[in-house]
């Protein structure tokens, strides 16, 4: 039988004003990871998440994490680790959040006190960490709270885990999940993360796969130092020259790949993925839009889509050592380091990429027959991710987004990572889902960051409902 | 008959601790031109001089320049316009120097304080502006010295223009030259300059030609922002990615020059020139030394010297707008600016040079088919400088130099552009001679910038010398 729901979408409703001051509460705390002087405020955040867990009826440990590595006078802020529930009858879903947030200052250019949620005319709720990621966090707990007005029997067993580093590398989180997959995790069925967007304004999706990223240095040079350009312009070969040709070897305009064997590491293309991208609510014109120009390779959505989803890129991020600031300068660098990075699909293996670039850019240096040396640097490296959409997992979160919705969520795949989609489907080897709350346009990141209240309340709504739908959704 | 210089020979080496003295008074003196705060010591070294050339019998106008354009707050040090000798039997030999100084700060790393000439146990003389000019600008005053003090009749007249913007642009020398070519500067029959060094430590040179430069911009935009390489790559087109694509295609790495049409601008080398370079007393091992590396285009003295001499070269400096600092970040850079020059010889035009240079970028984007857009942007452009080294300026110069060195000097041009060589001969239709007192160890523009006193003392010898040679050198 298809839950019943009528009465917990209407107390979400009445509750949205309640609702919306705890997100205002929260925005209030400016707990950006990333900045030394507001690392107490993020652990003051996590407190604060804490007593509202508590609040609710849950049981909560703020697990600490030690010096930060690297910068050992700070202190890493804590990792919630929540239940909210233990019928051993029902189904144990894992979900994850983070309580810090990106830096913002109002010189930065925003239109409104980062930290003070501003409402609109359009319903747009402005605040640093309103989309990414305190809405979805506080949207389950609002779930709690809903079902507990309403007199509705929670239908799941809730594990959480909220970090307060994700902004500034996540630093400690793997630690914890390998450390506690067999312990605090153990009985999860599946794992729910909202904390990514709707590739659009209007319809909701669900995300299975995000691409991941090889990066990239390589480091050339020659003279002893920096040198004049007209002394030795013609006589010395030139780091930058040479860089410059090495780099210019990797990928075409067009976007093409240029280092062999690359694309035949890439997983074909099946009938039943093809399938998946026509349906997606999304032109040109948004990605146009969200490009702020027309200057895209592809002409038709789908292909756009597949680039930016399913086929590896190779981006050029630019050169350390050259010059770089305005004006003009004759310099010839004394070395000069490109960076440059892949963003890797199934079933791209990450040593085998590796392996493939460096034989390429060595060949390509070799062929310069320059006297100049290069150093081939490997940065950093995070693997992609895919989940089977097919899994119940997803099937019972495309019925609670019909339900609260009315139309089926679209099927996507990020471009850029998301690891710790990875580190939970191998450590506890259960299904990932990602299931959004904000939209394409709340600008997570930027100045004047928004969660529109509608994709809060209705997202609040669909939280809550998948969870009902995850409860008994066959196993498949 | 040729001139008798023994007793002005044996007045210098009496007066050497008198002229070092002098030289330690003019280092004290921190006359920086491009720092505000500095202003004021250049000023007071420009009135120094004049003092200096006063008490030693000569005239000098202290000519104001108003204020620095673009930065109206600062007043433009005087240029010094001086005359000793009025003889109209002699010849009147025009002579530019500077008496601004390149930046320094003990906190640079300099051994010793800059602004203290201090000299260690191999006789080098340590200081911001020893050889930069202050040290080759006293040597002309050393030379009227030694004549009054020995007695001995002062064999040309000496139009003397020094300047205080050297190292900041020379700011409004053009202008004064251009005006008092007709006046001041009308009775000058050759002018020489002592504004350079040595390719070596032991052989003195003549220095007949230098390099121009033009430079040039290149801006590649197209997203409206920055953008996430995750989110993006694949699907936009990347400024970063075209522009490399067009700056490699400018030059090889062994220094080839790809423009077309620039290598028919090149003069060709005549048996007389090719003639010149084999007797150069410069040695790979002194390239490989001022480089600090091996890494040299060319394996023989003759084509390294005729590629910094007399062959253009492109260097590729920078990209402004991408991602240059340390770490990895993956950015898309909305706009990037790649900056190169070209170094130019005789006969290539600026005019003519601007227009292949740009025909060849344009159609290198072209042929990327990318949506984004370019730029093509003309910096600045400097014109080469060649002199008649037959000259009879450059063969009493010769003359000078074996009596005071006991060899022929090397003939040589420089790689880098000293613009205001071509602007006193343009503008006084004069030939113009450079003659170094320094080496090429004087690290000019670097910290520990020294000047040897066997240069300083047989310089002023050299100077003096040179003076008495083209008073009597027959016209050709
Ligand atoms: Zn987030
Ligand atoms: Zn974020
Ligand atoms: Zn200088
Ligand atoms: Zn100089």
């Amino acid at each position: 039988m298809a839950p019943q729901l009528d009465n917990y979408f209407k107390q979400v409703d009445d509750l949205q004003d309640k609702f919306i001051d705890r997100l205002r509460e929260a925005v209030a705390i400016p707990s950006i990871s990333s900045e030394d002087a507001r690392r107490p405020d993020v652990v003051r955040m996590g407190h604060w998440l804490a007593d509202q867990i508590r609040a609710l009826g849950g049981e909560v440990e703020l697990r600490e994490l030690g010096p930060q590595p690297g910068r050992e006078h700070l202190t890493l802020p804590p990792c919630l680790l929540g239940r909210y529930g233990s019928d051993p009858k029902k189904r144990n879903i894992l979900i994850y959040g983070h309580y810090d947030v990106q830096p913002a200052a109002k010189e930065d250019g925003w239109a409104t006190d980062p930290f003070t949620l501003t409402i609109d005319d359009k319903d747009r709720m402005f605040g640093r960490g309103s989309t990414d990621d305190k809405g979805p966090v506080l949207g389950w707990l609002n779930v709690i709270e809903a079902h507990q007005k309403a007199g509705i029997e929670f239908p799941v067993n809730l594990i959480m885990c909220f970090e307060g580093m994700e902004e500034n590398g996540s630093e400690g989180l793997n630690d914890t999940i390998k450390a506690e997959a067999k312990k605090f995790f153990k009985d999860a069925d599946v794992v729910c993360i909202s904390d990514n967007y709707w590739l659009g304004t209007e319809k909701p999706c669900l995300t299975y796969g995000v691409r991941g990223c090889n990066y990239y240095s390589l480091e050339i040079s020659g003279p002893g130092q920096d040198l004049h350009s007209g002394v030795f312009g013609g006589v010395a070969h030139e780091p930058m020259t040479d860089l410059i040709r090495v780099m210019d070897s990797l990928v075409d305009p067009d976007g093409k790949i240029l280092v062999k064997g690359i694309a035949d590491l890439v997983a074909p293309l099946t009938d039943d993925e093809a399938a998946l991208y026509p349906p997606i609510a999304f032109t040109m014109d948004d990605l146009y839009q969200s490009l702020g120009s027309k200057a895209t390779i592809h002409d038709n959505k789908n292909d756009a889509l597949m680039h930016k989803m399913r086929y590896p890129s190779i981006s050029l991020h630019g050169i350390e050592g050259a010059f770089s600031t305005s004006g003009a300068k004759t310099v010839i660098p004394a070395k000069v380091i490109g960076k440059f990075s892949i963003r890797t699909v199934p079933n791209m293996e990450i040593d085998e990429v590796n392996k493939l670039i460096q034989t390429h850019v060595e060949e390509a240096f070799a062929k310069l027959g320059s006297k100049n040396t290069m150093k081939f640097n490997i940065v950093h490296c995070g693997k992609w991710w895919v989940a089977d959409p097919k899994h119940w997992n997803y099937t019972a979160a495309g019925k609670a987004v019909e339900k609260v919705f009315g139309v089926k969520p679209d099927l996507t795949r990020e471009g850029g990572s998301i690891p710790v989609t990875l580190t939970f489907q191998d450590e506890l080897q259960k299904n990932v889902l990602l299931l959004p709350m904000g939209s394409s346009t709340d600008m997570a990141h930027s100045i004047n960051e928004k969660l529109d209240k509608r994709n809060y309340i209705e997202g609040t709504k669909l939280l809550g409902a998948y969870l009902h739908y995850v409860a008994e959704e066959p196993t498949n």
